[in-house]
């Protein structure tokens, strides 16, 4: 198996994360201690918060999954580490400024100065030292669509997140306007991949987000790397109420075909406390109701992480009291990957 | 002579220079080459602008001649070479983000961070590994006062800076409120130091604010460095109208007592189109007539700059179209340490 710090020379593996949130930040710091060749693919139709403005009054394409990424893969030593820190950081204070993150407003100055943004993408992921890169799944100006079972159309990716509407109706499709061109990074990434590591993160708004553009789903059919699917913890009120786990893998087929070789699901109980502050918002731990299939390796593992998370200034919600753990999550990958 | 690149290990000399404001960052970049014991000390009673709003909003000092300074001793090359462009970048979108500059805002969040705005300016300045240290005059929160000879009286430094009144009214004195404490490591750089240099810089908001400071005027009359004044090129409206060199040494004097050594006089003439705009603006190059002072050193030198400036990203005024240049400047001054 992959040592973590292996004495003889051996070649790189090469694995590539897609999603762009929370859960792809704990899958990259997890791989990053193992040394390979780590890539993350970001999703980049978010629309909320910060990138609204980013969007909207700087003119660019959103930057906080790309930002969580490089801080994922980013050194945590010396000057850096602190340049890591800030790179988290949200304004408390300042009229306008409140609100916004710094590495939001770092990138959007560097984009000015060094002429784009995905210049400025590599130019910050030079600064921050990091390990591996970090990948915009596409450079096209798009907006996430969802329709729902009774009809309704949502037009903006904040908006499928923070549902407005009852949460509990299905989402029947999820489409990008106007559709997204694959970045070519991002497509030879998956098709030189070794291991290819979707999720966790929530499944309408930074998984399928990826998944659905043309050239991305083409390259996971062709690539010959292992495909993993990192099942979330709990279900999403507006995304995936009530949904098991088989009704996750089902409905990422539906996007992606049959090309899920492994999915690695949690086994270890939530906490009693997690469990009811999600219970208020409708969200539960997702059933693993996955015995019946057959043609998908199932790994079942202790993953979740034992920090219960307070509160945080980074973009993580309130209520994302618990998460995987990037050690555990990051050891079962790569034994995904050798086995 | 020092030489810019010394063949044989010699002690360094202590430069200290005193002001805040675009002349010093010209000052500090020309003497930075030949790689002495560089410090600057800064004004601290900054109002307008981007300065404004730390103060205001984020309860902190003024940070823009800080972060000027900081600019000028930083490292020119390779990614701290960015993150240096990046600290002079000032916003020209967003909503409550347009106008302020990017290392105001970097100082902020990691005041917010380390705690103190004092951790915050030695953290920047290893990040953007400087050479020499930047040191604020002072932690006092306060604000300059000027008292004209009709008896006006402005309280805040951006109405002294750009005058909401007659411009060629003299100011009678200039203060702060609340008194300001010096911060012992300035008094402490002013006693150490071989050479103290004082300006080029608008005399009442650059220059004075730090020396009327209880302690540092102190320190100057004790320290056995020597002391050279760098007479500015132009007179400014509102502060300096009509003053010719002695004016300017009268008033300095007035304040510090006959404790400048040397006086450094550009000799080269202005060139036609700058005298045309500044004359728009009630400014004229300054008068020499320092013939008749006995007891000061007079050094008069090109010490002009044959970049016209055009326009800045940086605090640089529009109307700051002529400059000391950074080369003359350091040399000459590195001169007037040594004879």
């Amino acid at each position: 198996m992959i040592q973590k710090d292996p004495g003889i020379k051996e070649k790189k593996k090469r694995i590539v994360c897609i999603g762009g949130g929370t859960g792809t930040f704990v899958t990259l710091k997890g791989l990053k201690t193992y040394n390979q060749h780590l890539s993350a693919i970001v999703s980049m139709s978010d629309s909320g918060g910060s990138n609204k403005r980013i969007r909207d009054e700087f003119g660019l394409l959103p930057t906080s999954d790309l930002r969580q990424c490089i801080v994922a893969l980013s050194d945590e030593n010396g000057g850096v580490g602190l340049l890591r820190k800030l790179f988290m950081y949200r304004f408390e204070k300042g009229e306008g400024i409140s609100g916004m993150t710094f590495g939001n407003l770092f990138m959007a100055a560097l984009t000015d100065i060094v002429g784009t943004q995905k210049d400025a993408i590599e130019q910050t992921s030079k600064i921050l030292r990091i390990k591996g890169s970090v990948i915009p799944v596409s450079f096209t100006d798009t907006n996430l669509i969802a329709t729902y079972e009774d009809g309704t159309v949502e037009k903006e990716e904040h908006f499928i997140d923070e549902p407005r509407h009852d949460g509990t109706l299905k989402i029947t499709n999820i489409s990008l306007s106007p559709p997204a061109e694959a970045n070519p990074k991002a497509v030879e990434e998956i098709l030189k991949a070794d291991l290819i590591v979707i999720g966790p993160g929530d499944l309408f708004t930074s998984i399928l987000p990826n998944l659905i553009i043309k050239g991305i789903h083409e390259a996971l059919e062709k690539t010959k790397g292992k495909i993993v699917y990192v099942l979330n913890l709990m279900t999403k009120y507006g995304q995936t109420y009530n949904f098991t786990a088989s009704d996750h893998l089902k409905t990422l087929e539906a996007y992606i075909g049959p090309c899920v070789q492994t999915i690695l699901v949690n086994t270890s109980p939530i906490p009693q406390y997690a469990l009811e502050v999600y219970d208020k918002y409708h969200e539960q731990p997702i059933v693993d109701d996955l015995d019946t299939q057959k043609k998908i390796r199932v790994v079942r593992k202790d993953l979740i992480s034992t920090h219960i998370i307070q509160k945080s200034n980074t973009d993580t919600l309130v209520r994302s009291l618990i998460r995987h753990d990037s050690d555990k999550l990051g050891k079962a990958l790569i034994e995904c990957m050798e086995t």
